[in-house]
């Protein structure tokens, strides 16, 4: 079947995100290097991410008290207040960094949406999606956009459901195949990988080869794609 | 136009929201005590909330965080950070609490889902909403289920454009005046104001008398009043 319908992951996949977490991380290392390790550091603030993900789901608020937590606990209390307000200062940050799109984004997304139906399928906070979304200067090219939760089979048959959209005639393009790519082949979907230059470890997996799953470098690659299937 | 399509509330208008905020807020005075009498405290924890809302949104990851900056601010830095661990672990427990339904609400959605297409339109941290929807037993009765970031004319204008809602042909129920009832009332459709027993500051807000609005005690006396219309 062809494809009319084409999802798009929005944090590393048309704008950069995991950089800035990566920086944001860096600092938290060094304000703890007194206390910690940057590897027990980092170890450390993985679990308080694992622990916390059901309650805090994804996004900069909940890595913020994750970071918060941890720094109380490796500093065994010690650490001062007013560290702790460095750490919610650099979340506001995260929050207020202005939205970079990846190389080719606006041509792609452009040329697509004169071709296809855009659908825009992205995690996390709702607050900070909708203001990178309305800020990207890409809001109008999607005729839909999702703000989820997480992003497992589930979530896409609702999606696709509500849309009436047919899975064999939808593809997802992303950087994440365990968020991305994995769910959407499961439910007849397909999938094309765009892997990012840093992923988080919550994100990581490994896929098998599929003949609905390609990975191409960048955007630019997706038009041929598309036009093959 | 008969009303088809019924929008609910859900916070302090299925099930018991700002009771718990209210508690998590008594226990943070106390714990500021030797720093700030409780109007005080009350006071700058209003003004961070007011301050944080445009990158925080709503729910309680936003609402731990401005306590904590309001402890650190209070405290001139000197609140050790076990205490501000506590502020984290409260949080923790709202986002954790069990829902409790209101009076009637079982009872009044099950009858509404056999007369009309019911939607919930919730505002708040997306997590936190999904969690509470899924586990309050209610969520097959809905049509559609929309959680938002803002509860404004436009908002409700692109929640009733998506499901091909006539706003005429729409009402929405809720506890809130300003973001329940006059932004519907503001795109044409109508509004049922139940108030809950603790309005938030934030919400506060004064409606003259509409003919397209009416107030009510408790859900029992819901589907009377659509009837009448």
């Amino acid at each position: 079947m062809t494809i009319d319908t084409v999802g798009f992951d929005a944090d590393d996949t048309l704008w950069h995100n995991e950089r800035y977490f990566h920086v944001a991380q860096q600092r938290f290392h060094d304000l703890l290097a007194e206390f910690a390790e940057p590897h027990t550091t980092e170890e450390v603030l993985l679990q308080a991410e694992r622990r916390n993900l059901m309650l805090f789901g994804y996004g900069v608020k909940g890595f913020v008290l994750s970071m918060i937590e941890t720094a109380i606990e490796l500093s065994d209390g010690a650490i001062p207040a007013s560290q702790l307000q460095l750490i919610i200062e650099q979340g506001k940050e995260l929050l207020a960094h202005p939205v970079e799109l990846l190389p080719y984004v606006p041509e792609v997304i452009g040329e697509l949406a004169s071709t296809h139906r855009l659908v825009l399928i992205t995690k996390g906070d709702l607050t900070h999606q909708e203001t990178k979304i309305a800020t990207s200067g890409l809001a109008d090219l999607f005729w839909q956009i999702e703000v989820v939760n997480e992003k497992d089979p589930a979530t896409y048959s609702r999606i696709l459901g509500r849309h009436s959209i047919d899975p064999s005639s939808f593809v997802m393009v992303g950087n994440s195949l365990r968020s991305d790519i994995l769910p959407v082949l499961d439910i007849g979907g397909r999938g094309v990988h765009v892997p990012y230059e840093i992923t988080w470890s919550m994100e990581l997996a490994v896929a098998e080869d599929h003949h609905d799953f390609v990975s191409i470098a960048d955007l630019s690659e997706l038009p041929e794609v598309l036009a093959r299937w």
